[in-house]
């Protein structure tokens, strides 16, 4: 199981105490467990200006490069993500990298070392984004670029996503290898509907996605924040402890029961028959038939709050099952995530097993968590009008690192280029016949390169095809010029055909539509 | 003419002197005329903690968030300018929005107001970046993504493009509608090859996309750095003169030659007939047969510099002719850019006419630019090491606001979602069908909707349909149900057929392959 969540979450709770439970607290357990923050520090010198000043060539701390390899990667992913988000009708948002800091720490003075700021130089104060969707839960006023677009342009039904880069001042001594500045994709409806169909459909947006990047087998645990309110009330819990008790329990799926209890008993002063009322709630998971067991259940049917949940609980299973999802999802007592702003159904995805040529170092855990928050936009409407959301968070930083990995450690050998056909000669003083067959194959379409060198030697273009994965060749020499053809070959199989020069472009595309 | 980057750039000048004239000074003059910065100012209470704190709902100055209209049109442009950039054998790089700040500031103390600096929070101090490829012109010492991430990497030899946000801290007072957060695409060649190849494929690749967007008539002006040098130098303009000559030169697509020489002599101090006999040059521009006569220049051909940069615009012309695009091209003896960074060959693309359908007010102007700069890779490596470089920048926040405009005059309507098919129902109680049938398009592959209601009307449904575009309608009831089928009807055509549940998918796909 994932150490490295533990540890970061023990960590953020002693830094931050209880407000750290973020409701897509995803980011917070995104560990880059191999690719260690490269900082190559090279000293230059600003010879233009004859000045001996040394100064050190690197990115800045948490942050890196992303090479055209991983670019691939990245692209790949996030084609995968984005063409669910559109299979399933989204609108696409975008919102600027900085938001007013006010809106933030005004109230609160509750300025988290984990935020951003821009430099005061005249004018408004600064944050760069945190989250896309909402904040971290360090209070309600942290950044909230979905909900205030909502509220700021009175949209009272949307279904969008929003896939930028977010920023996030970890310390890196606290957490190794983590990075300050990630991707993040969010998918989100908001308006008020009928219950559990919006909810369902992201759990059924979470399957696809999660299928489709084929990263093994998984399951998404979910619950409802009313419940463990219930739970919580009905096990008697004082009420200014769900937080601090809430903290503890989703630590579940990483340290053993007895260890939980003696947390709770021992450091959150609660009693020990209480804890032991929540231990009988909180390791109980399954499907559907646990959702009728609670209704059963002689405390939790008592409580208001809980059964509301869990008749949603069972609408949601009837949905889950209608679309054929069912199997893949565990109402989780134990799930306690995002006290401070989910208002009904939570859930949150974890791969089941080490993707199997993965090295042994590799922790896997969360990938996508979301849930519904039917009160935060109304937080930032002058009328406080509501608008009920629902969404859900993909990990893509830990999927990309998934990935990565999985095609390091198979040696997979990625094309960084997308190029079809080179153009090559054998002779000298060939440059003017490549320059304009080359323009002739871009007009058309196609993707093509040639060496820039006005002689180059053809076993270096041959070469450098078969570097980058190129497969076709087109070669034309004096011979060919004579006779109007030009020899196409294939890399792969170093074949050659002579093709009439006229018919060049209609060879090729027949060829790649085939391929 | 662009009156607007007239302004801008007076403004600047009068701001920040000669130290201004950027080499992909593009961002400079990108301005978003019609689109004002939107601020809408909504005060919200916070409710849930029952405190009556009034704060301003709104994203910060100089920035907008972008909705699913503006979304879907950025992103086709992006996809046409990324697609030409992939059909050159480029691959994607990908650098942190922020950058180490000492590489900026540390012996010069240019503390430009234009960057955005992150505060110090403890650890490093950083800015935001400022340009994906080099700098501002402010000195040679600001952010340099590219360069920086050549140096430090050792690469020799790169085609890559990068796409990204990036920030500048333009005071709204003295320039309205400028926007401080905005998008830039670049595409540059590294690496030592034999010479004019790469420029060459450049500017083929500005006209490529100017083509492409359909943007109307364009100009591709091309210049060199060392026949710049070299007139200034022939026509006994002090050295020390040189960037401020340069830079009212600049000015001469847009204000007349008189005015130019007016400033250049009044203000400038410059010579009456040192600036005629510049005169005499910056008012010429022609083909290649300008480059012939510029070779037989009594003055110009003395100069071993300007020889230089003539014989490689004679190269130049040469292979641009062989790309089908010599008509395009202009060499003109005005077009004076950033005389910090480039070494070599310089240009800019320019729009010829406003685009038919747009207002008045709006300004057209430079859309691309770019140039060669051999020396900046050189200043990052440790042991001054060169690496030449040529790249253009497109100036996409510029053709974003003119295609925009272009379809709000039109009226043409933008769908902001690709939902191809719709789940309707005719009667009550068929949540449950359609929610197993919209599961069923989904795992096809298919883009689906349906009304998150239970009992949603037709008619309701069908005016979805038609606000969103949807092409397809799915529809099942009862009576459909007992025979087995599904009907499916074309919204635009109002046309129903009756298929065999079975084969809806099938169906489907076939009718979307067709259209």
């Amino acid at each position: 199981m994932p150490l490295f969540g533990l540890v970061h979450m023990r960590a953020w709770a002693s830094l931050f105490g209880q407000l750290l439970r973020s409701p897509r607290a995803l980011c917070i357990r995104e560990v880059h467990v191999h690719s260690q923050v490269a900082e190559a520090v090279l000293t230059s010198q600003l010879k233009p200006h004859q000045e001996k000043s040394n100064f050190i060539v690197k990115t800045p701390k948490g942050t890196r490069d992303l090479s055209p390899q991983q670019m691939v990667v990245r692209e790949k992913i996030l084609d995968m993500v984005v063409g669910c988000f559109k299979r399933h009708g989204a609108k696409r948002l975008d919102t600027p990298a900085f938001e007013l800091k006010e809106m933030l720490t005004e109230k609160y003075g509750e300025n988290s070392g984990l935020i951003y700021d821009l430099k005061d130089q005249g004018g408004e104060l600064l944050s760069l984004r945190y989250d896309l969707t909402y904040p971290s839960s360090l209070t309600y006023l942290c950044e909230v670029p979905f909900a205030r677009y909502l509220a700021m342009n009175k949209v009272k039904k949307m279904k969008r996503y929003h896939v930028g880069k977010v920023w996030r001042r970890e310390s890196p001594t606290i957490v190794q290898g983590r990075y300050r500045e990630f991707c993040q994709c969010d998918f989100d409806i908001a308006g008020h509907f009928d219950p559990m169909i919006p909810d369902a459909e992201c759990l059924k947006i979470m399957c696809e996605i999660l299928s489709g990047l084929q990263l093994g087998d998984f399951i998404i645990k979910v619950n409802d924040r009313r419940i463990l309110d219930g739970m919580f009330a009905v096990c008697g819990v004082p009420e200014s402890k769900f937080h601090a008790i809430c903290s503890s329990i989703d630590k579940l799926d990483k340290i053993p029961w007895k260890d939980v209890r003696h947390e709770m008993v021992a450091k959150k002063g609660l009693a020990p028959e209480v804890a032991d009322r929540i231990g009988d709630y909180v390791q109980c998971h399954g499907g559907v038939s646990l959702v009728e067991q609670m209704f059963q259940d002689p405390r939790l049917s008592q409580n208001k709050q809980a059964l509301e949940g869990l008749r949603d609980l069972k609408l949601l299973f009837e949905y889950l099952t209608l679309f054929g999802i069912a199997e893949k999802i565990s109402f989780d007592l134990s799930l306690a995530r995002g006290l401070d702003y989910y208002t009904g159904v939570i859930y949150e995805a974890v791969l089941l097993q080490t993707p199997a040529q993965a090295e042994e170092s590799f922790s896997v855990g969360s990938v996508a968590a979301g849930g519904r928050y039917d009160g935060l936009v109304g937080m930032f409407d002058p009328k406080g009008h509501k608008v009920p959301c629902v969404g859900l968070s993909i990990g893509v930083e830990r999927i990309f690192s998934i990935v990565e990995q999985r095609m390091k450690t198979s040696g997979h050998k990625i094309r960084t280029t997308e190029t079809q056909v080179f153009v090559a000669t054998p002779q000298k003083n060939f440059l003017h016949e490549r320059l304009k067959l080359i323009a002739e194959l871009w007009d058309a379409g196609i993707k093509a390169e040639l060496l820039y060198k006005n002689n180059p030697k053809l076993l270096t273009q041959l070469h450098y095809c078969e570097d980058m994965g190129i497969p076709l060749v087109v070669i034309i020499g004096e011979q060919e010029m004579k006779e109007g053809i030009i020899k196409l070959r294939s890399v792969a199989s170093r074949e050659e055909v002579a093709i009439k020069r006229e018919n060049l472009v209609a060879e090729i595309q027949k060829r790649l539509s085939e391929s």
